[in-house]
């Protein structure tokens, strides 16, 4: 991975000296960006690229307007799950056929834990992070239930996981990158402490994808899944993925199954038969439309890569952090690690008031968002982010702490923007 | 409703003097059909009208485009759920608030089984169609699995029915229009005769909404679930309707929960809590894109009541039927009832032939459908089909059959078309 040194950088002109030479400058042209504005919100929702329109509109004016129901067998339609999944897979080190996209994150969890659960049925325990995003710890309470048998979701801290690894622990389930903070976590040394017990490995990767390298192969992973309107700049709501290994096919049963995982679903047969491979996991008709948008989104990932993606966020998030120190000594406590290894794309900046913070910074035309109670988190997206709008985000950050404009009474009330 | 007489019609002239009168002629235009084209598979997939490019297209050049992720506050899309559900409320005889727009079908129904079950803890049975709709018959059989409780679901001949409703009955599961007949259930007749056991009532309303009449309200049903990429004309994959009667919302519980169907989504608290009323049945973020081509597609009935929509669909289906027997007599057996109120918007003619018949027809420019094992299925949508497409579509049926094109040795493989 090519490394970008910003250690000395410091002044605006030495930011666009790093665009000019930057191999990824030329992707931003295919997104739609406001005028004058920073938007550092790209871990929430990516912004929509001229592929998206382009290939949402075919499926309106022709796949769907002119083939109309025809669109399922000759565009090709019930074999976009797969197909998006085979584009997807090498983002996260997956091979063809491992990766499926549909459904949202929170159903392709409940078929994983249900089905995982259903693999380690004399263990008890699922084990989960007490940081991880609050619809993953919904979903595992909601599937540990429906279980079959007595299971207790545990919530720990990560750093007692290897404590918590017993005999009795059916699944793990972590987020590579947390979301709040913008830590990762090693994948493949959590995954061996977690095989070494004997449990299963389900990983969440929905702030990775996208944004940083991933071998869920070598690491061995089990089973992940993720979502795409981050990174992956599939619009508002998009589809998720999941991965399954290879391994693990026809032997992980879904356990919320539809028609279309049927292995003859055109018999319309009264009892279900999985279909082979990953298929079994599609449940319901494939939503076109959003999978349309996807598949324009991810055009770009057939010009660069993800080692590229990285190695610039990598510099991104150096160069901000470096920025927000020295410009602003010992007004914010980064709470994102500074080892690379330890990094995701985002930047979390602690504040007593965060808050209004971020909502000044909007008002000046950088969009961060707030995550309670007093994080203020920042997100870097390489393929539209160039280096002068960290520098320049950083200048309207001075701004608004230099003249206190966070403390404004309209952003008293606590309402973030999502 | 105003009835159309159709009985003594028989020439093209009567049913373009038909068409000449028709109150909703003028809304064909508003859809994308292929000239020359007789479309009876809207059944299936509906097909595109102009109001969804315009709305796809301003979530994604504006709201998303210059919005980006403030468009989950500022061009309400956190709301979109709810608000297109009260959109399609009246269409069912659902009161505001009782409708719900995400996911799919299959999903919807998951949380509806799940949800019903854990209301009548003391029973042990789930009754439902022995030729519904084979995905409803997996996730019927997927969810009693993880009741908590042994639950036996009984797949049941529809005649069957009070005769297996006993106190140990917890839900029945029904579709009130038949996929493959046509034939349309008495939704308030069942659901009494089913709480008179002391059971649920859960309808899926597939291949009503949109087609006929409903009164969920007067009818006393409990739960519904449907698609909106039939008559609704959603699109391909379109997201799901679910309908929860106000008297169990906040007793029915959601068994599938997200976070933003928490009291409270941007607390990020650990432990679930729903929400009020039917946001509690949100799991993931809305589906915005898939959504908004919903939206669009809902404005006709801005325009049209689905009364007339009716009245229309009888006289084509009525229509269609007499054509069918006059001119090919003894040909086929027509499956679907000729009472009225036992008809949905589709008639089934059977064949030993079906599948090549319809794959003939096809290449003749009249789409239909083909189900397993022997029925061509013809979809009567009002909104855009004319009285002389019925003409036509009959006149090159017999076409078909007199040349028995349908014996073409390419259709001896029976590989549908979806």
């Amino acid at each position: 991975m090519a490394k970008v040194e910003v250690a000395a950088v410091s002044t605006r002109e030495d930011c666009l000296a790093l665009d000019e030479g930057d191999a990824l400058a030329a992707q931003r042209e295919q997104f739609t960006l406001n005028e004058g504005e920073i938007y550092l919100d790209g871990n929430s929702l990516g912004p929509v690229s001229r592929a998206v329109s382009t290939r949402v509109n075919q499926v309106i004016s022709t796949e769907w307007g002119r083939g109309l129901a025809r669109g399922w067998s000759e565009a090709g339609w019930m074999e976009m799950p797969v197909r998006l999944g085979d584009r997807l897979a090498p983002l996260i080190g997956a091979q063809p056929g491992e990766v499926l996209v549909a459904d949202t994150l929170t159903f392709m969890l409940a078929k994983l834990i249900g089905g995982a659960l259903d693999l380690r049925l004399d263990r008890h325990v699922v084990l989960t992070d007490v940081a991880n995003f609050h619809s993953d710890l919904y979903i595992v309470q909601a599937m540990a239930a429906r279980a079959g048998r007595p299971v207790t979701v545990k919530a720990i801290e990560r750093r007692a996981l290897e404590s918590e690894l017993s005999d009795d622990v059916a699944l793990v389930m972590l987020t590579q990158v947390d979301y709040r903070s913008g830590e990762a976590l090693d994948m493949k040394a959590i995954t061996r402490a977690v095989h070494g017990a004997g449990a299963l490995m389900l990983w969440d990767l929905a702030h990775s994808a996208g944004a940083l390298p991933l071998d869920v192969t070598d690491a061995g992973v089990d089973f992940a899944a993720g979502c795409t309107y981050k990174y992956l700049n599939g619009g508002p709501g998009a589809p998720a993925f999941v991965y399954v290994r290879s391994a693990w096919q026809g032997v992980l049963q879904n356990p919320l199954p539809g028609w279309l995982g049927h292995a003859r679903p055109f018999s319309f047969e009264s009892d279900y038969e999985p279909a082979k491979g990953m298929q079994s996991f599609v449940t319901s008709s494939p939503p076109v439309i959003a999978l349309a948008a996807l598949d324009g989104a991810l055009d770009v990932w057939d010009h660069v890569t993800i080692d590229e993606v990285r190695a610039k966020s990598l510099a991104l998030t150096d160069l901000f952090i470096q920025l927000v120190e020295t410009r602003l000594p010992g007004i914010f406590d980064v709470v994102t690690p500074r080892e690379h290894e330890k990094r995701g794309s985002q930047v979390a900046l602690r504040h007593p008031d965060a808050y209004g913070v971020v909502q000044a910074l909007i008002e000046c035309g950088v969009v961060g968002d707030f995550r309670a109670p007093d994080i203020a988190r920042f997100g870097f997206a390489p393929l539209y982010l160039r280096y002068v709008d960290v520098f320049d985000g950083v200048e309207r950050l001075v701004k608004v702490m230099n003249n206190e404009r966070f403390l404004d009474p309209r952003f008293a009330t606590r309402r973030p923007v999502t």
